[in-house]
């Protein structure tokens, strides 16, 4: 596993959660696993969540990490161009090829721009890294997906689930502005492995890109959708057709107690950080149908299981060295 | 000591600061007692001391530790009501409890507003921290009270006192804005403990929350306070009557070589950073009678003393599972 | 080696490369020597490579670090004198003093502020840092020079070289704006101890204080300087002479594949970040003649290698002790 940037990354995706959830009851197991390794993390975005949960995943590994946010940390990188006679620093080119001599492993967050389709579909930012690093890749959110997320979604919905098939409905809610498709697109992408019902209930407004819903029943009718679902996640995004705009809300689809009674007394995920009152009613965050603590938990488990699978790929005898090493100073 | 806010946390000041004394002795002693434990530092204030010691402390202890300095990472909480459609990112109900998932203790600093008294004192910011994480919480300076200051301000004066009942003058000093009353505060309450005369010399204008001084004589007369001190702790505070106006400062209230000669040949502390020539004398802070730096040394290890009680108590078996690990790995 | 600040800091400038060089080979030998001891990293201007490479650096050793961004971090230091009735919170005596209590070797970057010619050649900044802090210090880049920088372009030639006596040309660039001579002060001045022919090139207009070329060929005639070359360093940097002053870039300057044919295929060398096509032609960047990501890799085992050095011999009982604590850990 050089990169993880989609579900299509890993070979089982299955397995790779049943493995994130059999670390979590045990994330100090492999503490030495990551010695001697460095892992970069930059964020073109702001993270907060992401942030957090990787640097624990990576610590918990016994991994160095190196942060960079480019924004605070001043460093407008090149994406186009020369002559470099403009306000940019350094080229991605440079920037990726110095992350890459410095770091094993490189966890990148970038976001879309929201106005170009093409543009954010090529996720041109995430290429760069890869190609100009050298190094594997890790997505920590980007223009169309966001892996690390939807792999904590997956293991939150078997922890929590009853049913050999549940059904799942993913629930479009309203905002205050347009905000990024990858939480849903990559929600969807990952519900294609799993054995449910997947139903996504959107205004048509802002119907998602069709590659990653061909599983999915669709539909703009939001109550018929909640009927005997097991799961809802409730998550905002921007028009896709008419792309990046922000599709005024309307107040019918806030996840309320009267929709919620609609359910199966369903579990209700979301992302974070949460509107409260403008996506989800208050009182259901707080209640015990929430799964929102335990899915930003399981984040922790889900970097820390891919980043041990990409130091067992890439660095394959990194650990054998490891254990050798403990005897030598053992011994000496 | 599931908290440490305020004096009262600890059912023994005196032995935590003699604690405090003795690990100092010591600091690497217990590099292990924090391993695989992750300490989260909130910053909703800017802060350097306090942050750098902290992270020292937890270094020394062998702690993980997680960084979020809530305005420069565009963390904007929300404190209130919803619905949330305005530019707070996230309710301190989700925040606080995300990083009760990531963090086993969590330091938090926060400011008083200086604008409405009754909500500074309700300690509302560290209140909703404490009730969302579900987890312990250390103060790192707090709307009222800054404890890991008076620790470390506690540590000096014993380690300094050459008699068993000093008397040790806190004095108002001239800014050139208003600044919380936490220091003050704090100290005054930590003197409760100790066997000292304790005064407290300031304006009328600037008396205290009678709260923190029921131990102290409090004067106007700054020279008559100052007679025969042997410490003067120099510090500015805005007024607390007429809640957090700038009482315009009156140079005659600066620590000056003059008013250090009233004193027996007193120790100077300052809990930094100090307006030079504002609030004391430079050529005082540079004298041999300054502890300014010594205080600011003990910060690390007052911290570590904290958390190493902390960690005791909250995670009880914790040490004696690192221990038994470490066995396991040498016979292995 | 209390202070690295200069190519004179250390007693044998060749021996220094070489060690760089073989502890490169193995850089998690010396994963011990470090341990409970802390750098500070004070940055007062921005910086990236440095930081990544001597954090990199401190991690390969086992050191803890603390890193302060004085703009980021609001850390407005006076360097002048009192009354500090302005907007600097701080004065450098007590911030380098509390530095000095926290941290047992302290990295402090610094630029010059291209306006005063005199008040930059003082290292103003540096030497306060050295006399409050009582401290090692390491310079991160200050105003006229950056050791680690050249420490690792003349492991970078080293490591290149086909000859006993390779030429080595520096040949100024164009910019957009006036950057500090401090990477083109410093390579003159480690190219004093090297065997080898060093030619500079530049306009008239930028040429560099005498103080660090009095061993080289200095001429305005790019074209003949770059005849034979096996090494250009490409640099842009201001005005000596008018001091700080922006030299309208002339595009003759830059460094592109036509003048690369005049050279013996010589290698390019750039600290970065660099000014594509302002600077050096892309192509050359991404050819192979290019060093660029080699000198920027060798940036981490140059610092590393100073800090094992400082450790050494500012701590020279540290790392005994260390491996006694280890035995004694096996043994208990």
């Amino acid at each position: 596993m050089k990169y993880f940037t989609t579900a299509y990354d890993t070979p089982d995706v299955l397995q790779l959660i049943q493995d994130a959830i059999s670390l979590k009851e045990n994330p100090n197991k492999f503490s030495e696993i990551g010695k001697n390794l460095t892992l970069g993390l930059v964020f073109m975005n702001p993270s907060l969540r992401t942030r957090l949960s990787t640097q624990k995943a990576s610590q918990l590994l016994g991994m160095n990490s190196l942060l960079v946010n480019t924004s605070t940390d001043g460093w407008t990188l090149e994406f186009g161009d020369s002559p470099m006679n403009g306000t940019t620093v350094e080229h991605i080119k440079e920037a990726a090829g110095v992350m890459g001599e410095y770091c094993d492993i490189i966890g990148v967050r970038s976001f879309p721009g929201l106005t170009d389709r093409e543009k954010d579909e090529r996720e041109e930012i995430l290429l760069q890294w890869m190609k100009h690093s050298g190094k594997p890749i890790l997505s920590l959110e980007s223009a169309t997906r966001h892996p690390l997320q939807s792999l904590s979604d997956m293991m939150t919905i078997i922890e929590n689930s009853k049913k050999k098939k549940p059904k799942v409905v993913l629930t479009w809610a309203p905002h205050v502005k347009a905000v990024p498709h990858a939480v849903a697109n990559s929600f969807s992408e990952w519900m294609k492995f799993m054995d449910a019902e997947f139903v996504i209930a959107c205004p048509d407004e802002v119907r998602l890109n069709e590659e990653y819903t061909t599983h999915a029943t669709i539909t703009n009718k939001q109550d018929e959708a909640l009927e005997g679902a097991d799961f809802v996640y409730v998550k905002s995004w921007a028009e896709w057709n008419n792309y990046g705009k922000y599709f005024s809300s309307n107040e019918n689809w806030l996840l309320n107690q009267k929709k919620l009674s609609l359910t199966n007394d369903a579990k209700i995920m979301h992302c974070l950080p949460v509107r409260r009152d403008v996506e989800i009613q208050s009182e259901i965050l707080e209640s015990k149908n929430s799964l929102v603590m335990q899915q930003a938990g399981n984040r922790v488990y889900a970097a820390q299981t891919v980043l041990k699978k990409m130091i067992e790929s890439n660095y394959p005898n990194h650990s054998e060295k490891i254990t050798s090493k403990q005897f030598q100073n053992i011994k000496s």
